[in-house]
């Protein structure tokens, strides 16, 4: 069965993340107020064979370890859809 | 209020992802099998002052619109968390 993978990939929570902080000061200088912590990453988005939900859910787990996120310097979140 | 929001923000389907297919044979090359589409690109997580979720909703759309996705070659799509 195929399932659609959601990964999100960001910076571990009071780690500098200088890009968010770019986007903080320019959505405030583009007059959008209370915005706060923002935070940027990566987000993925693939297919994967598996024989179930939670099957492709540890498959996923572990290639965010080996290969998709940093796990010294960033937090990783995964969602499997149907 | 305060809302956390999530956006992702992805290449347009149909554009070449080289970040995608780099990714994509990496992970074949760890020997992870039956993975496909895999399409890379921004996440963004922050905090937003707003009357209600619709509201919200309806000021990170002006967001994406104005700067945090490009209009002609990119998707985004918005989650608030109440």
């Amino acid at each position: 069965m195929k399932f659609r993978v959601h990964v999100r990939v960001l910076p571990r929570a009071g780690l500098l993340d200088p890009q968010g902080q770019a986007v903080e000061h320019a959505l405030a200088a583009l007059k959008f107020g209370g915005i706060s912590n923002v935070h940027i990453g990566k987000a993925i988005e693939f297919e994967v064979n598996a024989d179930s939900a939670d099957r492709a859910q540890a498959e996923v787990k572990r290639m965010c370890e080996q290969l998709l996120a940093n796990p010294v310097t960033e937090d990783f979140s995964i969602a499997v859809e149907g």
